[in-house]
């Protein structure tokens, strides 16, 4: 079968990671995570985001998200969010039905919200009649595979702390900004004053994963049991933890990440001499962002599935996945150029 | 490692259901329930549950139970259950937080809830004081491990028909239901007219993985979306495909019963003998309740660990799971022995 | 028109109360509390109420009861309530729906629960799965026109204060609380500590308006911004205000209630001779609980509404309203003797 | 006193609802809407809106719009509707906190939404991941007087239908349209498929109380208990339907609509004139929207208070209320020339 473009989520297990999950069936666990092993991965957490860390496994990245903010906050707040973050587009209302909370959407054209544009929009504070903002939340990388740099998550973070706002970061694909900002996860969170991380596992190789790492001790026990209520608490736990180990104990995480950002770089500089293709985001992590000839997309997904962004201009998204190949990338070029009649 | 009595899912993933995970971890797939395998494997629901059966995976039991609740009810209608039930004392409140409804609780000594007792909690209908009850919830088996006979399953489900309410069933354990009352999945639930079941699939040997399986047509879209909301959309959805398809094709399901409920009435007949172990429940699926001199308990769980289900008479829950053998029985019932003198 | 026995709020406005609303009727004034009128009621009731006491006007009684659970639970927590309390059986599921907690109802044939009971339920705390205690909540007087006496409230208190749980009292007729056992407001509320009080008007002559009064300043802000986000912020507060001044300032309520408890035991007292009537409820607050002869009821009811309280016994609840005269009660006293065949 | 022109809201009870209160302040009367009084007031509307309108009334606007929402949507569906529009921004989140629906905020520089900009926004219908467009809610008069034609209000209606979203109209001020744009209510509501409308009472001269008025036969008992369970069922309901008897019997909504019209249309004219004062949106109903020097905002709210729209231009909102007066405004304007050094 021909790799997909479409997602992260297309391709399946990592086989070390269907290994670890392999190797940890073996007789019988404590469940709900008061195993052994549970208990050896949380600190594996610390010694890479250091000792506030405190980690939750959760299903899926949306739960993980939602529960960030259920638990920091009161249904009479709001959250700074970029426009088209999945927060706001991609999670099905989860985050207005399930924490009652309002969102407040930021104009993105690159993914990216600013300290200036939360700055404009921390208005009415003390008033009843306006659901007061609380929290801003940023996606590294973004939906458009864009980065915050180190400077700007410190700005915000800062910008944080100075108005009495938490900062969550939605980081589905979180291994791609440390790797290619050459920082620890500590770095990026712990020590710039981050409150709670959605750290994805699902699209870096996982079975199926994600956890909540939250750096406030006062917010731990609400968020043990806000977890069960919202449906998230993994009994057979030790599977999770062991794809979590064999995602970070031996920094395959890094060579994940390592491969799929230059693979994407490797895409977008083979379509950078094809005129009529062109890239419309900064290529940071492992997507590239194009406008495509109209004609041109649907030939294109039959061959290898990708997802079109905007219908408008049909602009589309292709993405690397921890098993995509220079052959397929190879591949896919070659039918682009089949199409210009080049081939 | 000793296995352990606490629970169905102490245990691990069992080998056919994990060669599965491995067989299907080839390549690329679309996510979200959008792949062959899924679409393959929803068809083998039918050909169990009957042709009105549409299938939709979830993460967990409790989010099965508050799915099947949030989409059939408004948030002014209640649940009748057993007072001793999962939904009502051990989701930690995720039915009235998440789906808005009340529950009403109905003393249940065997775990059970009959038709007298409903019909007498049908009160108030239309009084806009009353949260109105919706909706007659079961757990078949129940917690006690004593089953709804096919009789009284029919009987609360024409009552429920009679009485405009839906009927729906925690099946978390459900295969014992269907193997030791020697019916077909269909004849409990299609046929006698069930509106929707949560069907187990983690504490009968998968790794993870739930079935909320309607029977109403009309509630088909509401619970598409309402899946994705309350955050139980999985997004490797083949790999839940797969497990199902291993515990459901080849009546694995059956085989994995048997074994658990024989061993229940195995361990209960070896006990029976001993008079200071009293079985205080009928043993009808894979579990023994029984009460214990206090001063056994603290030796028995440190040699093979089970639960406490009342600590006011220090009455204890011995579960099965697929991979507890005769020979830890007869390990455990041997120390029973030690511990009255008697090796 | 006759006067009805059937609740306390089908009688109109008290005179006092609506010639303070045709005096405040003047000029305009700021909206949503911010008036002079209305702080100046806020130091009223802390005069009653002790210095502690924070004052919040909403709409109705079930809103006062359900903004006193969404501000100091967390969805997580539950609240520990007789089983025939308002909050449990009259409000149509709105405690669960819109502060997402559960209720766990304890038995009260007298309409009291007791710290025995409360301490039986305090189970499982730290228990992920299940919903924590963390508030009691006592109707006083009770659904059943009985008394906590003193000592018992006393003793509730302390034993929440031990036990780290919050202790909220529904007052919808408070007012009869303090005068029949003769204490302060601020004796039976910020002395014995009592978390948060809904103390209602509506049922004490006033045309609408309750008020929820927190003792703990760390509440204030969070109810302010509830209350609004909970559909209860008046606009034209001026008005709430000035009915509440017209009950406390000059003792209103007190002869309201004097005039009300006192009819309640006349009424008790002229039917404790007619044997057929038994009177099953303490007489403490201004109603009656009496059960009747099946045949009566409905020709009582056609000349003297009041409502039935419990179908299978034909209990019925006599309740006197503020304009309820001795010459209308020794009508319906007539009435029954008619029915005897005495008259 | 000084007259503000802060709000609608400043203003206390007109003297025609005040004396009806007063008229209906006698005996005992049944509770929560069940009083013959109450029915008569469901024909009035009725025969203002239509007979297919069934109203329910409510204690407050923000209450008016959520069970609109809370009863005709899902909570996995969203509401188009004005980014400056009261349900977005002046309740506190309530919207999304009470219904769980999501508000999808579109750009309204004078007010108003357009089929277009609905068209543009209906996208992804069908996908799970999305929450699903299901309702249209327009402002009428807008929130910042202006008002949608009857042709644009047929237009949006339209597309509605077309489209299969519910047509919300939020009416705190609604009686100004029907004045203003010369049609019944009937005309402009069920005649062109208005769903359900939120009309106001205690912006236009009542002591408090909205209604809810829906147009779908299919959503009335619904309604019924959510307005219970949303905390809104007021118990002394004669006193409501009294005051909307009072407003709509007699044509004293067309009064005071006409008052207050002329009134906001008198001072733009005057002010007109003044170079330095700038009405920046159409005057159409009951305010002036005006931009002032920003160094008069403060002695002119000194004397006659009103709100600040925008505190980054200095824009400011006059409100005319029912007992505002041509001196009031005279008086008003002379202190805006004598800023100028003109008295």
């Amino acid at each position: 079968m021909v790799k997909s473009l479409g997602s992260d989520n297309h391709s399946g297990i990592h086989p070390e990671i269907l290994e670890a999950l392999i190797q940890t069936n073996y007789g019988h666990s404590p469940s709900y995570g008061t195993d052994e092993l549970t208990e050896e991965v949380y600190k594996i957490f610390k010694s890479h985001f250091g000792e506030k860390a405190e980690t939750f496994f959760v299903f899926n990245g949306t739960a993980a998200n939602v529960l960030s903010i259920k638990c920091f906050l009161k249904s009479f707040e709001s959250v700074l969010c970029a426009a088209d973050s999945h927060l706001n587009l991609d999670e099905c209302g989860a985050p207005e039905a399930i924490s009652g909370c309002k969102l407040i959407p930021l104009p993105s054209p690159e993914g990216k919200i600013t300290v200036d544009q939360c700055r404009e929009a921390l208005i009415r504070l003390g008033d009843q009649h306006y659901s007061q903002p609380k929290m801003v939340s940023i996606t590294q990388p973004t939906e458009l595979g864009t980065l915050y740099s180190y400077e700007e998550m410190k700005a915000l973070s800062q910008f944080c702390k100075e108005n009495s706002l938490y900062f969550h970061i939605d980081g589905a694909r979180f291994i791609h900004a440390a790797h290619q900002l050459n920082k620890s996860f500590k770095e990026l969170t712990q020590d710039i004053g981050v409150d709670v991380l959605s750290f994805g596992g699902t699209k870096n190789g996982l079975l199926y994963g994600e956890a909540v790492i939250v750096f406030s001790k006062d917010k731990i026990r609400d968020l043990k049991f806000y977890r069960k209520q919202c449906l998230q608490l993994p009994s057979k736990m030790r599977f999770l933890s062991t794809q979590f180990k064999a995602l970070l104990d031996r920094d395959l995480w890094r060579k994940i990440s390592q491969k799929e950002c230059e693979l994407a770089s490797y895409l977008a500089e083979k379509v950078a001499s094809i005129p009529e293709v062109k890239v419309f985001q900064k290529v940071q992590a492992n997507s590239v962002f194009v406008k495509l000839p109209k004609e041109w997309v649907k030939p294109l997904r039959n061959s290898h599935f990708f997802y079109i962004w905007n219908e408008k201009d049909w602009s589309a998204r292709w993405m690397m996945s921890f098993d995509t190949e220079r052959e397929d990338l190879d591949e896919f070029v070659n039918k682009i150029l089949e199409l210009r009649g080049e081939s």
